[in-house]
């Protein structure tokens, strides 16, 4: 089995990191791509589990983990445990997948689309490894940055951020 | 790595299936044993999965699953897929479980607990594959069925439903 290709979109709250991965993995789907996705709870605390009512009631007994699936949805839960990155990616390898798109993980180790809305994001850019390539919300923050990368930057609702990204990741699963 | 044991909880709607398949998950727990369960979405369609809101996005623009995690409980949401129960079941080896209880899925083959709660639910037993043992609800069920059956059966609110079952899944786990 060929080792899925890991991508991850980062930046700080409402700047844009969920419309951008939605677009992403439409377009990475048009080119017949398998992707699968990993979503830091980025509110606090934890994610909500209501509505499935007898998985939360199996976990609330003392259940690792709980599959319930209907018509083709599966919706698996597990509390009390530690899911590091690495193994939430574990767990998806199941699906054999092409590529693994992270949304958020600032911490983690893999390529990584940063997205800077404002002057104060700036400083994300000491703070994330890896980083492939930058999108920005304005002009000024351009300024800001331009200076200190060796990576390509473009306006976050410019195509060519999606095609570059789109580009290099199908370059990646290529070369692999 | 051992395998985990699997065994069925199964009988039509409201015969008691979550109630004792949780007091099943406290009592196995307690003995210290891994647990993780599957249970049908039995009320027809998909089940519902309109809190992650993200993982939503990422689904309806076209991936496979999605991760979504916080303080130790995961969410995986995977949707447009064929989840068989043995997919299911080789996705949930991932938690290493001892156990694998399964509720519903009447014409999966492993080891059932088959509860009886009305008249006409007797018929069940002609459709039930692996038997292990019967829970009903009243006097008069059993009556009908007692003298077809080669396996032990136990009012449903008898303690020694339980115990039998912990029993016999601790003997077949040791016997691994």
């Amino acid at each position: 089995m060929v080792k899925p290709f890991i991508f991850q979109i980062v930046g700080y709250q409402n700047s844009g990191k969920t419309t951008f991965t939605t677009k992403l993995i439409e377009t990475l789907t048009a080119r017949e791509l398998k992707i699968v996705t990993i979503k830091h709870h980025g509110h606090g605390g934890k994610p909500d589990s209501l509505l499935q009512k007898d998985s939360v009631k199996h976990l609330a007994s003392g259940a690792t983990a709980s599959i319930v699936e209907g018509e083709g949805r599966l919706i698996l839960q597990a509390d009390n445990g530690h899911y590091s990155l690495e193994h939430q990616m574990e767990l998806l390898e199941f699906f054999n997948p092409d590529v693994i798109l992270i949304e958020g993980y600032k911490q983690g180790a893999y390529p990584k689309l940063l997205l800077l809305r404002e002057g104060k994001d700036v400083s994300l850019l000491d703070k994330v490894s890896h980083l492939a390539v930058v999108g920005y919300w304005n002009e000024e923050i351009k300024d800001l940055v331009t200076a200190k990368l060796t990576v390509p930057i473009f306006p976050i609702s410019d195509e060519r951020l999606l095609s570059w990204i789109s580009e290099y990741i199908q370059e990646q699963i290529h070369s692999n």
